[in-house]
């Protein structure tokens, strides 16, 4: 998605040679129209795929998640949780995902009564780096006896070998924008699939 | 809102004489398209107050304040964070927060350039119980500088007495639903403002 990789470019903020920050309009301030324009993106590229229901963790996949869910006509949206508040008192589908990020390991959990045997899930989140909350959703889903039908990042981290390692389990992986390397401060695309 | 009162009735789950449970259409599980009807709704409430930015709280609020951003024409979104992940590097506006629902007193952060004096803020989330959320948020809009120009919750739980503590520091408080009661797990609605 040109647009995406013209913002990265013009409002993101590199750090190191493995990080680039878009807190300024994906993770922390969001531009909706722009995550709009995502939603519709993703509802192209996983139109054949035909989900029933999105599923994304908390925090920063909710906003993409919702706008994907409008973009196909509004199907549910589940947000895993990474900490179990006492409203959570029903049975849950668990798994651990690493946060690169924030440098943490976290149970991640989804209520048993939200994804049902047959639910075609389409996986949604703002980053795809070493594939570690992918996984954990993929694992919860399995649980619950349902399909991936596909799995989307905004942004893919190609150099972080998440998306090769989901696409060796035969997930369907699709990126709006595929960062192949981070060097001098220059951000590097490849096309993204 | 009608609406939310039928939806709070029909699927939310009554816990004790203090809790409802809205995890099947706002806080787990998301109906986007209600989300959509509620972010007119709240569009519609605070009009005259004309906010050109949003702020909530991870993770529940950022739904709601998304389709409200919609609603007015796509104003800027920042939601708070709650855990520093190392690309916040930047310098921040900090408050705490108690989580009636989790136990747990934290840390809510937002970057320092994402809220800039002048800033009309509308404050928006999912509940608005005790006010812990929201007396946070209102430090932080302060310390920035800026102005809160409305306070907005989809479901207030008035016997909690969040809603008039707010009032009582000259805030604009609005609810979609406000619940005056939960006794023999029967949820008693009295008029929201």
């Amino acid at each position: 998605m040109k647009a995406l990789e013209e913002k990265i470019l013009k409002d993101g903020e590199v750090i190191g040679t493995e990080i680039v920050k878009v807190d300024g309009f994906i993770n922390h301030k969001i531009d909706v129209k722009f995550m709009d324009e995502m939603g519709n993106e993703f509802a192209r590229l996983f139109k054949d795929a035909r989900p029933n229901k999105i599923l994304t963790v908390e925090a920063s996949g909710i906003a993409i998640a919702c706008s994907a869910s409008r973009s196909f006509g509004y199907i549910p949206v589940v947000f895993a949780k990474k900490a179990a508040p006492n409203t959570m008192t029903e049975d849950t589908y668990t798994a651990e995902a690493r946060s690169f990020t924030k440098g943490t390991v976290s149970l991640i959990r989804v209520s048993k009564k939200h994804l049902e045997k047959g639910d075609r899930v389409l996986i949604l989140d703002d980053f795809l780096a070493h594939g570690e909350a992918g996984l954990a959703l993929c694992d919860i889903v399995k649980q619950a006896g349902a399909e991936v039908v596909g799995l989307g990042a905004a942004i893919e981290k190609t150099y972080q070998g998440g998306a090769a390692k989901l696409r060796g389990y035969g997930i369907n992986v699709k990126s709006l924008a595929a960062i192949a390397k981070i060097e001098d401060g220059k951000v590097t695309f490849t096309k993204s699939e």
